[in-house]
């Protein structure tokens, strides 16, 4: 198991897996209350008796019922590798008269950046419901931006999709200007931000289009997706991720608008919608095949408008998009 | 501010929230991205550039750029009190060389157990859009699990929830026996299991329903009945949680399948779905007025089928049941 080799060349001895994600990754099994998995030579997922008929049918790592803490605690010694998303309330009662030492590591989330066909298959397959039920959804100026976010997670629902990978954003009008606006009840303006996703056998899908109006609308359409381009091209094996996030900002801020594009440029996704890394100033990851990466420059106007266009990219010897349809959309 | 009174009694002299529900809790806005709430004499929410356009729209308290968490531990000294669900990257990051002492606290959970008016009728609200949206479902043979979650997500979302306020359980059939089921693309059997609630104005409702069909699903129910309003008698103020888990569980106990109620009897219901008490065997948090709590005793038959009954309950000087939905559904 590849997770040893690397758990060994980080001198941990045993890895305690509690994000229900790792631990779904690694067993094939999504917990829905409190497990543990105790990653060692040999593997068990520790969980209760809510989830244990489930466990028992879905996981590929034996299972057992999770006792107490304390038992566990019992059982470890050495270096204790832990997930940095553990709770301080968890690793205080982990820590007391503990006979072993600790220590974060990402080993999972490394993992997890870098996909199997299988998962590439399910990533696919959550973007081509996201895009069918988007297609299918009617701008009618008529609708609030909730009944289209509604909409549009029922949609994907019926085309297969467990849930909606994040809550839909609709965001028309001033709304646009806010990167993270969700819905209103308002009724829909011009332009229309749409930010969705679908959940497919728990991979995620993750898009934006931006419906545009006015020809000033457009004017910083064409310039988010000349930034957007630019940082696909810039998507190659071997590339810090920063690299990527700096051609689509070089763009942006070349036009005057460096100050309005307020968030990174991408992030991975997977599993969860946001993973590591992301595609960010500051983060040196490099970029390796396998990798689905979002793209998603974007300008905010404050009190006027904003527009956003986002689409996944799976990392060949390039950067291969992954939807379908097209950045421009006419309605 | 309450909150200030509660510091100085358990020594903090300065309170970090980052957890967005406690954050919305206080300053009366939802960050949708990491925010930290300062709270001191003259607390600050040092929030980022995406949220700072509503973030000064709508929080309470003043509102500053955050700039970086060295910047940030400069300002502090004397005891810091944490919340229990930060994470253990963020701790070490804080800890590092760090000029002050830090301790973990409940303080705004506690606060947020006590709903004001104003919150009980969000919570009624939210209830009132979930159960409407059920009584418009139509539990038709022909139809998936999945279809009849979308359907419930899609009408409470039609009737003014902000969306669902967890991911709908549709488990009908042998899959009622799982407790946390979600939902299959299997076709309708039953009994049918579905536990649903919406979010209105951050607000949470979360009920349950078990629509039976034989004889056997009847006996069970009964059993599951009898338990629910057991433990909704034993609901007043003084009372401790757990007691009111064994009114519930004692019911079942004496029918024979105290072995099959495999969960707690019920949680604290507001912000989040699942708060503060848990009417659970080891809680001993004394109830007090104006607590809302659900009730949801269950019994499961493995590879056989489940009953849960779930309502919500306010404490006055009693247990006042919420719900205006009968738990026994003539479908």
């Amino acid at each position: 198991m590849k997770i040893i080799d690397q758990m060994q060349k980080e001198n941990i001895d045993t890895l305690l897996i509690l994000n229900p994600h790792n631990i779904n990754y690694l067993a094939g099994f999504m917990p829905s209350a409190a497990s543990i998995l105790v990653v060692k030579d040999e593997p068990v997922l520790l969980t209760n008796q809510m989830d244990m008929e489930d466990a028992i049918l879905n996981s590929k790592i034996p299972v057992e019922k999770f006792k107490s803490l304390k038992e566990l605690k019992k059982s470890l010694n050495g270096v204790i590798g832990l997930e940095s998303s553990m709770n301080i309330q968890t690793f205080e009662r982990l820590k007391k008269d503990a006979a072993f030492e600790t220590k974060i590591t990402g080993i999972v989330e490394q993992m997890r950046s870098v996909k199997t066909n299988e998962e590439l298959k399910n990533i696919e397959k959550a973007l081509e419901i996201a895009e069918k039920a988007f297609k299918s959804t009617e701008f009618d100026d008529s609708k609030t931006e909730n009944e289209i976010g509604a909409e549009i997670e029922y949609n994907m629902r019926l085309n297969g999709a467990k849930k909606a990978s994040f809550d839909t954003i609709v965001a028309s009008g001033k709304r646009s200007s806010l990167p993270h606006a969700d819905v209103s009840m308002n009724k829909l303006e011009r332009p229309i931000v749409i930010d969705w996703g679908a959940l497919y056998n728990n991979y995620c899908s993750d898009t934006t289009r931006t419906i545009i109006e006015t020809e000033r609308h457009e004017e910083i359409f064409d310039i988010v997706l000349e930034a957007q381009k630019s940082a696909i091209t810039a998507i190659k094996p071997g590339v810090k991720v920063c690299e990527v996030d700096k051609a689509a900002r070089d763009v942006i801020t070349e036009y005057g608008y460096g100050e309005s594009f307020i968030h990174s440029t991408g992030h991975s996704v997977g599993l969860e919608v946001h993973e590591s890394p992301s595609l960010s100033k500051r983060d040196e990851t490099v970029i390796e095949k396998g990798m689905v990466l979002t793209v998603e420059p974007g300008i905010y106007l404050k009190d006027d408008f904003g527009v956003r266009i986002e689409d996944m990219v799976y990392v060949t010897n390039k950067g291969r998009v992954l939807n379908k349809i097209d950045a421009k959309i006419n309605i």
